[in-house]
Parts: structure tokens; C-alpha cells; sequence
């Protein structure tokens, strides 16, 4: 890999793919992703090496409700496993980022590659969130419905809110991305789009082979897992904020430019961040600053990513 | 690239996925596409670089399909357009040769990498296929639905031996796969699993800019394609019959060992190979061989590939 540019691992949030309010079509979503590739292409122009990791939540949520609801109608139309139906949000989703990044790169007068990778990302069987599943997922039950699945299919499902019971499934840490080798291979030539989703989840089997499981990895955990492989000078992991706050949407919040890892597992036990929103996020950074002193884990908007990356944006955290 | 291994490309039929009376589950899939890596993995054992090309027609029909059965019901879950459904396929039937690919070599000791690049394939918009739409997909319509869409969408719709109406999509031929470099960087070192169901069919925009479009393009002509761009010494297309034939289920059939250029388009003149199953593969096998006379077609089922790469069965089709 050339010393020339610097590395860096993307996180794309929901943000970047689905606007608020936009229609959740395909179409509407390549719009949004024609405009996010523009910020992601500017990257690229500033020097940088990247990979882009994106999330998944909302289109495989789509994509699993649309099969329970044609296999209701159609038995010949069965509903596909979880890991299948992820896999085919990481072909959807990549197909819209690698077509639309390759166009905003050209226009730009750079003309790199982008590629997806189709990625399983192994989990361990034992990890304790296999039991205690915390992420819902697809459509809303009956009681009825949900109790004959917990019974037929094992599933775990909880009751949410007065709108019906939900499936629940475990969100598992990952411990390796099973296509890391081509992801080196192409890195210093090519923006690689990989861990779609977190990535498939996968297990090892007493024999070594792997198996698909029914879980969902953080894809920002995934992306510092990339970023620690790769050991990429920066993770930049993109939401909607320009900067992290403490004291969030309150009077007296105020906005973090600069924090190391011990400020950050201080207000983080002190509940500043929120789980599922900006609390995986801060895991994440703490986790790469951890292992690479001296490197930086960003977290700012899309906007600002190009500032950020030279320290005049967004929220940066480092070990010391 | 080294030169210590015979390189090939291995176009994977229907079957090779799908057993015929089989469910049309990913899981009854998975079985199938287990037993079809052993016989890959033999090949790889063999000496042999490959990539992998396959099929998708019955899987992205039914991705389709369940997509319409879920939009009528739930206007909330549009259907996506035919672009991202083949994206989706190539992630699916991708997942699965690269986790089942994986495990088969490893049963043999051969730690090979394998990975799914999603892959696009320019066509030309001016390719006289589009004004001449051919292969059907997607769910049969009523009279009625068939002339809405005709007139809302612009679809060509035909009706199909009085089963309904169904759409009916262009197969244009492959002019260039956009991740070519990709499975060039990736090749010597990793088997490479791409132009899935021929590739996501795109078309240039005046400005260069890449467009998905509504079309199939013939998986084995995609082969082909990538066959010519890695000059590889083989283009080996599996089906069902474990050799080519003449008068085929007639008394008379007889089956080809070894047929020249100038043969095979003779039995093709005579009406041998029919369209949409042995004539496509002709076509595919014709081409490379006039491209690179002194290497070889082959033309076998998954059963004999190793055999007929070493020149012990299947068909042979070179140029002289």
C-alpha cells in the first residue's frame, strides 16, 4: 500500500441513504445516494484511501416484511432466511453506491474503481448477545401469530409499545471479516464497499464451515473492525450531526470538538449518548482509539466529513 | 498471473442451484448449491484458476414476483425496478457459492479465497434487442392489468399461451464488465464469483454516467465476455446433458465430442440447439473459440467438468 494518502474506513448512517420523509423506494433512495456519493467522491479528492461500510436497518427491514407478506398470500413465494436477506441488501444497496460513487469519482476527473464485496462477518456462537436479542426486526404480529412463532420457529418476541409483537434478534460483536484478504488485496487501488450492513452474520461450525445466523452486527462496530484490520489512520463514522454533544437536544448541551477516551467513557457512563443512536457510534470510536494510539476516530456529518479529516469539523477521538 | 495453473471460466446452469421438484426455499438452495461447490472445488483442485459465473432466472423471477404479491397488499413496500432486483439476486445466490465454496475447499485443504464482486455490464442502448423484447419475466397480469401497465410504464407485454399477459425485457449482449479490474487484481490469488445472473444490465448516459436498465443479459454470453477479458485457456459452460447433441431426444441423436467452429455453426443452421437452452450456449462457445483459436469451449455437465477439462468427456468446440 502506498504511504501517499491517507486511510480511512466510512460508516454511512441511515441518513445517507433514505432521507427523512423520501419515499422508500429504490428510486428515491439512488437520488439520496447520488448526493452522499458527491461528499464521499470529495473525499476521495482530498487524498484519501477509503472503504465505505453503510447500514442496512430500513431496507432489509423492507425487504423481510415484503417476503412475510407475499408468502402469506403465495405459498410458492417463500420468505427468505435472515442472512439471505441481508446478503440481498448489501447487493441492493452496493449496487446503488459502487454505480452512483464511479459516476460522482468521473466527475471529479478520478478515475478509481468502486467495488463491492459481498461480506459475512463472523460472530462467536457463544457471545452473550445470542441471549439476550435486543434488535427488532420486520413486520409487526398478533399476539396469536407471535405466540405460534416463538413455538414453531424459536423465534424471541416481545410486545412493542401497544403496536404488536415483534421479532427479536441478537446483536452479536464481530470477530472477523471473512473477505478481509480482498479487501487488502484491492484496497490501495480501489474504494471498496464492504461489511454492508455489519455484514452477514456467520458462525463457525465445530468443523470450521460457516453458517448464516439470524442477527444484526452494529455496522459501526463493523466499520472499526475494517478500520483495525486495516489499521487505517482514521474510522469516520457519519450521522446526522456535525458534532457530538453531551447534554443532547437539552438547554444546556453543549457540542464536542475534541475528546479523549477517558472523557468519552465518562459521559458515556454519565448517559449522555443514546443506545442505538449515538451510543454504538462512541463505542466504536472509543474502541479504535483504543487500539491505535496516536490514530483518530472521527464522528461528524457528511458535510463536514472533509473538514473533519483535517481536524476543522466534527467531534475527534483519540487515546490520549 | 501465474502461469503454473490452466485458468477458466465456469458458467453455472439452472441446475446447479435449483434441483428440479425441489422447493424454491434458499435453504433447499443451499443444499443444492453445496453439493455443486464440491464438484467446483475438484475443479480448483484440478490445477485450475477459475471465476465463477451463474445463473439467476428463477431467483430474481420470484424476488420479483413477491415484490408485486407485497406492493398490491402494502402500498408502503414498493416494488423495486428490475436493475436492483438482479443487484439483489447477485447477493443472494453470491452469499451462498461464497460461504458453500469456501467450506468445500477447505474439506479438500485449499485455503482459497472466494468473494462475490457485484458486478454491472454495459450494454448498448442502441443494441437492436431493446426494440425487440424477448425473454419473459415476472408475474403473469390479466388482460386488463397488462394494457394499465403497458400504457403507465411502457412495458412490452405479451401474452403467454393463454397463462396471461407477462412483461417482456431485452437480453442485449454484454459489451463490458465494469469491475473487470477488480476480478483481475483478485484473480491469481482468489476465486472470484461475478457477472451473476450476466451482470446488473446498464447503458452509458451521454455524460458517461452508468443507468441501470430493465434487461437480461444471457449468462453464458457474459462468460464469455469475462473469458475473452482474462484470455483464460477455458470458457466451460455446465448444464444438464453431459454432452452436446444432434437430434437431440430423436432416435437419431447423436452426441459431439469435438466440433469445430464451422461444424457448430452448421448444426446450428440445421436447427439443432434450441433457443433459450443449448443455443445460447453454442453461441457463447463459438465466440471465444473464433476469439482464441487454439484454446477451448467446453460444453458438459457439473459431473464431468473435471474430466472433460483434461479432455475425457463433454464437448469440445475450438476453432480449427
Amino acid at each position: 500500500m502506498s504511504d501517499k494518502f491517507k486511510k480511512v474506513v466510512v460508516a454511512l448512517g441511515g441518513n445517507a441513504l433514505q432521507e427523512v420523509g423520501a419515499p422508500p423506494t429504490a428510486e428515491a433512495q439512488l437520488k439520496t445516494v447520488n448526493k452522499t456519493c458527491g461528499y464521499l467522491a470529495d473525499i476521495s479528492c482530498g487524498g484519501y484511501e477509503m472503504a465505505i461500510v453503510h447500514g442496512n436497518g430500513p431496507q432489509v427491514g423492507r425487504i423481510i416484511l415484503s417476503q412475510e407478506v407475499a408468502q402469506r398470500i403465495d405459498p410458492d413465494l417463500p420468505a427468505m432466511p435472515f442472512d439471505v436477506c441481508g446478503a440481498m441488501s448489501q447487493g441492493y444497496i452496493g449496487y446503488q453506491i459502487q454505480q452512483s460513487m464511479r459516476d460522482a469519482l468521473r466527475n471529479r476527473n478520478r478515475n478509481i474503481p468502486v467495488v463491492t464485496i459481498l461480506t459475512q462477518v463472523v460472530v462467536d456462537e457463544n457471545d452473550p448477545a445470542f441471549k439476550d436479542p435486543t434488535k427488532p426486526i420486520g413486520p409487526f404480529y398478533s399476539e396469536e401469530e407471535a405466540m405460534k412463532l416463538m413455538a414453531e420457529k424459536g423465534y424471541t418476541m416481545k410486545e412493542d409499545a401497544g403496536r404488536g409483537w415483534r421479532r427479536l434478534v441478537p446483536s452479536p460483536s464481530p470477530k472477523r471479516i471473512t473477505e478481509i484478504d480482498s479487501v487488502k488485496r484491492l484496497w490501495n487501488t480501489t474504494i471498496v464497499i464492504t461489511a454492508g450492513g455489519g455484514g452477514v452474520p456467520v458462525v463457525e461450525n465445530m468443523d470450521g464451515s460457516l453458517r448464516g445466523v439470524a442477527a444484526v452486527i452494529d455496522k459501526d462496530l463493523a466499520a472499526e473492525k475494517l478500520a483495525e484490520d486495516m489499521a487505517t489512520d482514521f474510522l469516520l463514522i457519519l450521522t446526522e450531526v456535525d458534532k457530538v454533544a453531551i447534554n443532547f437536544n437539552k438547554p444546556n448541551q453543549r457540542e464536542l470538538s475534541h475528546i479523549t477516551v477517558a472523557e468519552a467513557i465518562r459521559h458515556m457512563n454519565e448517559g449522555h449518548f443514546a443506545p442505538g443512536s449515538m451510543l454504538p457510534k462512541i463505542l466504536a470510536a472509543i474502541k479504535f482509539a483504543r487500539r491505535f494510539p496516536g490514530k483518530k476516530a472521527i464522528i461528524t456529518s457528511l458535510y463536514k466529513a472533509v473538514e473533519a479529516l483535517e481536524g476543522q469539523a466534527g467531534t475527534m477521538i483519540t487515546m490520549a
